[in-house]
């Protein structure tokens, strides 16, 4: 049940080979919306569960909670507000932006057999508060990372994982009732995708394609 | 210079070896404080900036933003700012607790031969603000995203990175002239790891051993 035990050895070599491999890996990781009903085996959840542990944290904090919705009602409270904040979010847009958004599939929390909602637990003691005395956002931060740890995980294994966003984090907090100190972080739905592409769904859909802004860089 | 060609075939299958040394690449890829004066080749750093395109980010809205410091006046204003900002954590500490603070190596700025501040570009029309109404925060984690991915893709070509965050985000910000909207997230030192080590230095140095706590989930 703990993190997966941590090698004596010296560092492994990664060759070319897998380097290509982790770059096919991060072209398909995608932000999955569309899943086949076929269960998450529960094994293969727990694996993942450990396989996070290994992701970096401020202070080693590992600030990251889970909570697995299982029953109707907890999976209902989410839909109903990832429905309440999507119509917020298509009021505001016009023409045919508004039209393209409502023909987006932004959710997947119909069919996605695994649904875990995740938290950062912002009273956590672990990590004595190193490096965040400035920046305390870098414990949400610390969960972020887990989350894309999660993703690649999950993916290397054909399965694929949605992150769901519109949603009201406090509405979602109170549904699920966690502890106070968890700040809703983000809703994932997992399972095993029902089409797979290489392409983001939202340049598929004409919404936003790729550029090549973010590849700039100043030089000081 | 952009982001690498996507495949038209259909997803890779990665298999159970893949799937093994992925989980040795995320035991390794440790925050690395300690670099070997030797310089990062160019056209490797390149290689790197290409690979980030491929994070997810809200909205496909790819907002992260990169300053390359190579003058020492640069260089220079980020180790000031460490250097106050750490002094007032270290403050925070007593007795023991200070000790070990004081004994660890936090910054690797000294010797890091690449060295990459990243921002976050809060007014970005890119992804039109899909996904971002009810969480704004997003847009910040889809650069968190990102330096995953480069901490990631860096390791696995044999580089450490080293993500500081022990410095005033608004100091750094104006040291470095960088546009009003860009938001500070990290200050990342990236080189030839002079050590080599699958335990995360905080644990080596006695100051916070992973635990089994970010394992529990809650079942709703």
């Amino acid at each position: 049940m703990d993190a997966p035990p941590l090698p004596d050895a010296g560092p492994p070599r990664f060759d070319h080979a897998f380097c290509a491999q982790l770059q096919d890996l991060l072209i398909w990781r995608r932000d999955v919306r569309h899943f086949r009903p076929d269960p998450v085996p529960s094994a293969l959840a727990e694996e993942l569960l450990d396989i996070v542990q290994l992701a970096p944290s401020v202070g080693n904090s590992q600030p990251w909670r889970f909570v697995q919705l299982e029953s109707a009602s907890a999976r209902h409270s989410v839909r109903a507000s990832f429905a309440r904040c999507n119509a917020d979010a298509l009021a505001g847009y016009d023409g045919e932006r508004a039209k393209r958004y409502a023909s987006l599939k932004l959710s997947g929390l119909d069919r996605a057999p695994l649904q875990w909602t995740v938290f950062c637990d912002e009273a956590t003691e672990q990590g004595h508060g190193l490096g965040r005395l400035t920046m305390p956002q870098t414990l949400a931060w610390s969960v972020v990372g887990a989350i894309h740890v999660l993703w690649l995980a999950a993916r290397a294994r054909g399965l694929g994982l949605g992150w769901v966003s519109i949603l009201d984090p406090a509405e979602v907090s109170g549904a699920l009732d966690v502890p106070p100190a968890w700040h809703f972080v983000a809703h994932l739905c997992i399972g095993w995708p029902d089409e797979e592409e290489a392409t983001p769904e939202l340049e598929r859909q004409g919404w936003q394609a790729r550029t090549s802004l973010g590849r700039s860089v100043l030089i000081r």
